[in-house]
């Protein structure tokens, strides 16, 4: 009996996920190679330093700098360099040389996603990429595949396990946001320069991919609206406690309709929410991730795990190989993107949401009826208002200011952007101290 | 431009499902057919009578009794009529015809699963099988592609929404087990007749075809070790609850060596278990389902959601006739079940597990002793022993029984129950008032 012919598989970058790839990949090859039916060969491992030093043990002879002559040969490429260049030129030549592609390069396919998807359904290849989000948790095939018949109306994603990491410090030991941030980097959760995890760069990535995948449209990582955490303090975590609230960095995605014009569409939003400590997704600790999923008809999802890691991240990589190994074996082409609906992308201000207000204000009568009209002369409306007096230790009788914490009803953003503008230009208003959005709740 | 031909669907099955199925296929077909590349028909529902009243308003024309007509003439076959015959007949007769067959039925698959992928595979048909386990929630997909190239340890579920409503009513509110079923009799969570349910059918054939997909071995309903809910008393779950656990019917798929023989294989059991109420499958309410999946890469996952609903459970039916669709239009077979490892079954005697034992005994000096001593006997190691003298009300002096809680360290479920039955047969013993097994804790 003849048997199927081993494929050969290259890999692309040795980081942190790439050399647990190559390590699982050798390890468990004969287990590998009975699910697909086939054999599978790791053929070699491009990278820029054949010497570097690696985290895992491989056999020198796989590395190569030549890139391109090692893709030529492939039958699955496997990106895991990361960045834009060189990795689009690499994606796209083992593309047009018939080879499928697995990749967890988020940055590449929030940018240059269509591009990709357009080159592969020429040609009938595949791309994966369940590793671009939420690391080791499968959810780019449950939302492409799974959901497919049904419709999603909103995400709501804790995304990167940084940000989670530090606000749940945060929040559990009171800690400030520079400190919980320094524990991240001494234990490995925030890279040296941690500006994309922190200013919600990598979080903006995946909501554009999660609301492609979701909504069936080309969401360009440019419109998702983006707001970091580091102007989340510390009396703000322990505020947003003593409310029943903790501060979580929410990737949202959903299905809206523009008041204004009556066009329904979609949009995407990353930035710091108070969400319920009810919700599922206020059990999410540590650098865990979760999706959380509204579907028409299947209601409510999560998916959990971790979304990060090397080894964690290899699941996905491992598991995308399999599934195009096994593609390979059985024949025929590969499933293109659905993403045929071009539903339009609404700007933020088409959002419904709620907000938390903070303000230090004069503690002098009327202030607070006068700031309460500049809600209600944006159409916001108040759902509760807590003034708290703030007195200097001791001297009781000669506090001068007021701190006031206001939470509206479900407004429009743009009239509650422009209500917190309008707060912030008003003379009795020392400071807005904080505006944070509340999300998670079921209507 | 020649537009792809519209693909005929016929629907095998009109109950709360299939006429969810077919509102939707009706109401969503052009949203559906942008996804999918090309128009999809609904052909027509078979059913066994056409004049039977219907939950959801769906065209007479469409019905119809004779099934293997439809079938026939039909691109995909979604079969979502239950039970074994005719519905076998039906899904081979699609197959040998060339279409790709969507069902639901889990007592199907964890019979005859195996019969029906070989001949899917033989002709290269596509069977997708998303809503007959979970319900809505998208494990099937995960644990056959995503996590095909990790190496699955554990899995510890809730997969039958009847007894977790039952349990969790028991936990809440202190209902008796018979209350809290007559409930969910009345809410519509619990059939009239709910046997399938509450001993733990269901969950059983569920855990069969988790175990399948997990261990890449056909693991037939048969070899699943099975007990129900009927014994949970409403004292057990108060004591669990005093002691920091939730009383949960728990699918639990595991590997592990068997320690007599060093053979390496698989076991899959469904049985009423207490689990640490920090556990995330503690939070799992009402007749919600979750699965938690314990991978060697990729660590904890967890998959929650609707384990059933006509609605629900529609979402994961029409998720898998979109892919089906897709790789109709894509061209080319469809991709074989991944069942070659045959891992060996153990016995249930081979698992490793914990006891909590509760009995009544006589309380005179030495009991303790003598009953700790038939623990040591069995090798089995003693975490905790509580004991409380049963005092009649208001007779402080005049108790003649003592209540005896022990839990046991981790120890061979062979031993164990060993152990239970030597204790039972004790002289001092009145009574095994309860033995729950103590599960996902990590190690």
């Amino acid at each position: 009996m003849i048997e199927y012919r081993n494929l050969r598989v290259a890999l692309l970058g040795a980081g942190s996920v790439g050399s647990q790839v190559a390590r699982l990949l050798l390890e468990n090859r004969d287990e590998l190679a009975q699910r697909i039916g086939a054999g599978i060969e790791l053929a070699g491992i491009a990278v820029r330093n054949v010497d570097a030093p690696r985290d895992v043990d491989i056999p020198r002879e796989l590395f190569t700098t030549d890139a391109l002559g090692l893709i030529e040969s492939a039958d699955i490429v496997v990106e895991l360099m990361g960045g834009i260049e060189p990795a689009r030129e690499y994606i796209l030549a083992a593309i047009t040389s018939g080879a499928d592609v697995v990749t967890g390069n988020k940055a590449l396919l929030a940018t240059h996603g269509p591009e990709l998807f357009t080159a592969a359904e020429r040609v009938g290849a595949q791309l994966y990429y369940e590793a671009a989000a939420g690391g080791a948790i499968p959810i780019i095939r449950p939302l492409r595949e799974s959901l497919a018949g049904d419709r999603v109306e909103r995400i709501l994603g804790i995304v990167n396990g940084t940000t989670n990491f530090i606000l749940d410090r945060m929040d559990t030991d009171g800690d400030t946001f520079e400190n919980a941030l320094a524990v991240a980097t001494e234990l490995g959760y925030a890279e040296a320069d941690p500006t994309a995890d922190i200013e919600a760069y990598d979080a903006a990535q995946k909501a554009a991919i999660l609301a492609s995948l979701a909504f069936h449209t080309s969401f360009p990582v440019e419109a998702v609206h983006r707001e970091g955490i580091t102007t989340v303090t510390a009396a703000q975590v322990e505020s947003a406690q003593k409310a029943g609230f903790v501060v979580k960095l929410l990737a949202i995605c959903e299905r809206h309709t523009d008041p204004t014009t009556g066009v329904e569409g979609v949009t995407a939003r990353v930035h710091p929410a108070l969400v319920d400590r009810r919700h599922p997704l206020a059990a999410v600790h540590d650098a865990k991730n979760a999706v959380f999923v509204q579907a028409e008809a299947a209601g409510d999802l999560m998916f959990y795990g971790a979304g990060a890691g090397g080894l964690e991240t290899a699941s996905a990589v491992l598991g995308d190989l399999v599934s195009a190994a096994r593609r390979h074996v059985a024949g025929g082409p590969g499933v293109g993107e659905s993403t045929q609906a071009n539903v339009p992308i609404l700007p933020i201000g088409t959002v419904v949401t709620r907000y938390q207000i903070t303000l230090t204000v004069a503690d002098r009568p009327g202030v607070l009826s006068q700031i309460a009209a500049l809600f209600s002369d944006h159409g916001v409306s108040v759902e509760a208002v807590q003034q708290s007096v703030a007195t200097a230790r001791g001297q009781e009788t000669d506090a001068r200011t007021a701190t006031l914490v206001i939470v509206t009803h479900e407004a429009l953003e743009s009239a509650l952007a422009a209500t917190v503008e309008s707060v912030a230009r008003h003379d009795a208003v020392e400071r807005v101290v904080s505006v944070l959005r509340v999300e998670g709740e079921t209507a």
